[in-house]
Order: structure tokens, then sequence, then C-alpha cells
């Protein structure tokens, strides 16, 4: 008889993108230098025909990063790293930014230049301009907010939606470090928990926490791509995990795919730490996330131009929406993909 | 004998303006689409002969808003016009923003759909395109940052650095409004505190807290100077309160001003408010901060075409920079500009 008129739908039933979905579904455009608006790795805005890329990531201390082992200039050069990988991953070269930074009185001075040295360093090694921002305090803990931009030229922009059956699936790099790196540093921390005497035994992880610290956005394969005359049909970064982003790309082309186990680049150390973790090493791949690879579909008559380049991996084709996301194992055996991501809202 | 290898200074020595200038001294610009980058209402990018402004703003909850007086949808609102009024400050229209929330689990969806329903108001009203952001679990608090985007020409950006001597001060609206809705929120929370039956007693204050919880960005104004054809010689908003303006206006301009106190518009209701409250009005206006208002600088050839301009106040003029800011009070007395504004990092 009573309706519950102040009903509370907790964050955590939606998730990051079921939150984006109902918040983002009754928005309209109107203006014209609106190309494209949410969705994609970045917003198109079209000025004189030349195209402006824009995206955006807010980091969170305590739920982005771990102030006990993530160094502050790390952290500065990782937070741009972020954000020049979604350029990269509309095909374009990111070119400046803007970097918003909230701190409690916790930091001192000289804390915040060391996070900044760290954004100098990424922004110098990428040619990027730091264009403007804010600073505040916050009551509690480190935030920041990085914008960016890029432009490029209407033709070579590339967005998730174009892949086309049969297309070869391809992967930069490889995969799976960043959260074997994540995994070895909670590790560190735990025993330093237990035991404050003791040294971190980082060795022979050294790849891992790097992958996991100091990322690099993979703008040289949005060259590699141009020298070799490849324009890919859809493009993603892979921040939430291989699977997440095959989701992202199939969805929006409407297509599936096949994915081969066997093809997926995972380096040896990898490898061999994550199975000291007990943990399967594609898993490792498809769930983990923060490798800030290029994931893209070619379309099958570039395979011969792709084939020889060192940095890219084919592991797989797209296949009709009907057939689904499949992984053929390393025993032939053919399993549907399963996205668990990383949400921040669960 | 030992050096201290850690210093630590702490930031609430520096201010924010101090750390913005420490930050951004060396930041060098590398690509020839960077225009302006940090020193302005807007960083200026180009493409084709088109200029693309720039703005943004972080805002966390119990430093920028208090959450016990804050509607969620006054929030959303007022965070879309913070960042409207800067495209607004470079005599520009702004077309497209984005929009990052960092939400800890205390919110519910319905509630974040409340913030995000004052945001897409305040998009309607301005013709804004929402083009994408990121939304995040925080760890404790709201967190808010948006980006805004406007086009315009080369030839219609104002910067806050094109004032002459002998230029008029102008300013939009009226000022300290928004300052004296704040003492009354204040009031009002410290009043519900002490006996929590209490109602709040709003009245006779509708003004002063509309201006506070709900302002608008004066893109109005943009649009009467192209109608008239007056294009200010600089520009700036008032978010520090008009001391604080007048200063970068005058510092960047390499100018000084004299201001009328008598001249300086203030609605009647907010000066008797001020009044009990036993705070001199002149003071909220030029030291309240956040009223969002114009403050602008014409030759004074286009004063004709301004005198008429119901909206806009002529406060005072440009003088040479060895004469200082100063204020010719009511008594004729005068008496140098001390700007205390508002810093969120001491």
């Amino acid at each position: 008889m009573f309706e519950d008129r102040n009903p509370r739908t907790e964050l955590s039933t939606l998730g990051e993108f079921g939150l984006i979905d109902l918040i983002s579904k009754d928005i309209e455009i109107k203006n014209i230098s609106t190309e494209y608006g949410i969705g994609d790795d970045c917003a198109v805005l079209e000025a004189n025909g030349k195209k402006i890329l824009i995206s955006t990531d807010l980091l969170i201390e305590g739920v982005h990063f771990d102030m006990t082992f993530t160094p502050l200039k790390h952290l500065g050069y990782k937070a741009v790293m972020v954000n020049l990988s979604d350029v990269a991953a509309m095909n374009a070269i990111p070119t400046q930014i803007t970097v918003s930074v909230g701190v409690s009185n916790r930091f001192s001075v000289e804390a915040v230049q060391e996070l900044f040295s760290g954004m100098k360093l990424a922004c110098k090694k990428y040619n990027i301009d730091i264009v403007g921002g804010d600073t505040t305090s916050s009551q509690k803990g480190l935030v920041i907010s990085i914008t960016v931009f890029g432009f490029a030229e209407n033709t070579d922009i590339v967005f998730r939606n174009g892949a086309k059956i049969n297309d070869l699936v391809c992967v930069s790099g490889d995969l799976g470090a960043a959260y074997v790196g994540l995994l070895v540093l909670q590790r560190e921390k735990s025993a330093f928990i237990v035991n404050p005497e003791m040294q971190p035994d980082l060795e022979g992880n050294e790849y891992a926490i790097e992958r996991q610290l100091k990322p690099e956005a993979r703008v040289d394969i949005i060259n590699i791509l141009k020298e070799i005359n490849v324009k890919p049909s859809a493009m993603i970064d892979i921040s939430d995990g291989l699977a997440s982003e095959l989701k992202h790309i199939c969805k929006q082309s409407k297509t599936a795919c096949t994915i081969y186990e066997d093809k997926i680049p995972i380096d040896q150390q990898i490898w061999d730490t994550a199975r000291k973790f007990d943990m399967d090493p594609t898993l490792c791949a498809l769930n983990g996330g923060e490798d800030y690879e290029l994931l893209f579909t070619i379309q099958q008559s570039d395979f011969e131009k792709i084939k020889s380049i060192k940095e890219i991996s084919i592991i797989g084709y797209i296949t009709d929406e009907s057939e689904g996301l499949n992984l053929i194992t390393k025993n032939g055996v053919s399993a549907p993909i399963v996205a668990q991501g990383w949400d921040g809202l669960k």
C-alpha cells in the first residue's frame, strides 16, 4: 500500500558500464562540432575538417593506486600513459593534456613536484604539452584527473565498431604482465605488514613490476601501422583485460570472434611468475588488465604487411555475431570467453 | 652539518597560485597545435584556423561544496556552470563538456542520477553536449571533474592580458550575492546542528541562496557584446572575487586600475543581508567570489555602445602599472585593493 518514495539502488548492482549506460542513454547531441560522443576510447570534435580526439580519466587513491607501493613519480607517469593510450586507440597521436590534482595536506610541495616530475617525464618522452589544469586541496587522499587531446584526419580515425567477419584480431606487445606485477607488489606489501623489517623480494620480477608501475602507451604502434600503410578496421586499448576489450569490439561491430589460446602473447617470465601464484597465465591475460597494449582488427589482405612486425601478434579472427566469443584452448577445445574485467564500482 | 635530505614544504605556504606557478614554470610548448597553454581562463588549441578553447575544474566534497546544504541536482548544475563560465571569459560560446565522477558507496544509483540530472539541465539550457567522461568509485566522498570545450575564430578570443591604460573596467550582473548566500546557508547549518528540530529560515534570502547554489554562466553577455559589436580588450570570470580577478587582469596586462566603490553593483537585498551579518557589502563583492559574473575592459570609444546595457556596470578604469590597484571609497578616499580571494590550499 505504501510505496518507497526514496528507492535506493546500490551502485554495485549496476557496475561501471551499467552506470555509464544509465547516465548516457538520454544524452542527445546538439552541436554540429560534436562528431562522436560517448561510447569509444575518445570523443571526436570537428573544426574546419580537422578532428579533435578527447579522452579523460579520473584516478583516485585507494581505488586506482595504492600509495604504499606506488612511487609518486611512477604514478604521475602512469596517469599520463593511461590517457595517451586512449588517443592511440583511435589510431591517432596524442599532443596535449590538462592535469587536475586534488591533494590533502598530508602531501608536501615536494611530493606534488615529484608527482608532476613523473607527468613531465611522460610528456617529454611522448612530445605532449601540458596546457592547463586545476590544483586544489582534498579532505583525504590524492585525486588525479587528466584529459588528453589529439588531432587526426577524418579518414585516419579508427573506432571500435568497424570489425568485419574474417578480419584478423591483432594485439601489440604481451599481456598479463601488469596484473602479475600487481600480485607481486601486493604479496610484498602483505609480507611487509607482517614483518616491517623485511626487505622486498622483487628479484626476477622486474619486468612485471615495471609493467604495473610504469606502463607505456603504444603510440609507436600507431606510427608503425602508418609506415606499413595498414589502417585497422577496429581498435581499442587494453585497460580492463583482453576479454573485456574483445567484447567491446565485437558488441559495437555486431560480430563475434574466435581466439587461439596459444597465440595470446605472454612473456615467459610472466608465465612462470603467474604459475608460482597458482594463476593460469591465460586468465591473467584475459582478465588482468592495465596492459595498455592495443587490440585491433585488420583485413585479411593486410596479413602480409603485418606478419613480420615483431611487436604485433595475430591471435584470432572475427566471426558472425551468432557464433559467440570463443577461445580455442591449447587442447583444441572451444570455450566461451567470459569477461570478468575490472570494475571499480563493485 | 647534516642536511635535511627530505625537505618538507607545506602546501599552505605556497597556496594554489604559488603551486601552479611552481609546477608550470618549466613547462615548454612543443606542438604547433598548442596556441596558448597555462595562464588564462582557457587553453587554446589550433585546428585548421579554428581555435578550440579548453578549461577544466576539479570539485571535491568538503572543499568546494558541503553536501549538508547542497542538493545533488544543484551541485551538478553548478559544476557545469563553473566550467561554462571559463569559456565565456574568453569571449566564446561553450559547446561540449566531459564529466568524470568519483562516488563512494554511500551514494546510490538514484543519487548519481540526481547529480547528472542537474548537469543535464544545465547542458540543455546552454545547448551543451556531454561527449565523454569517466565514472569510478572513491573511498570517501564525491569528486567531480569537468572539462569544457568551445570553438572560436582567432580574432574573437579575448585574453586577460589586453587591458590598456584608460580602458573602462566593466562587470556584468551584481557581485557578492553568492558569498552572502553561503553565509546564510552556513548559519542555518549551525543552527540545525544545535537544534535538529529547527526549520531553516531562508525567507528573504532566496536570491542570495540561488546565487550560491545555482549560479549562471554569463554566456548571454557574450552574445550581447557580439550584437553591439564590442570586443573587450581583456576578460576574466569572477570565481575568486572581484579583487583577485582585477589583480589577474592588471598583472597580465602590465597595468593597474582605479575602481569606484559606489559603482560596484550590489543587489539591495544582498546589501541588507550582509549588514545583518556585520559584513561590509563591498568586501563581500571584492573578496567573496563564486559570482561567475564577467569582469572585462573596453576601449573608451565603446562607451556609448555599452552604457545602455542594463546588465553591465562600468566600475572604473585602467591606469599605469606604477599607480597600483586602488579603490575610491564612497567617502572619496583612495585605498589600495587587497585580494584575499579564496584559496582551497590554505
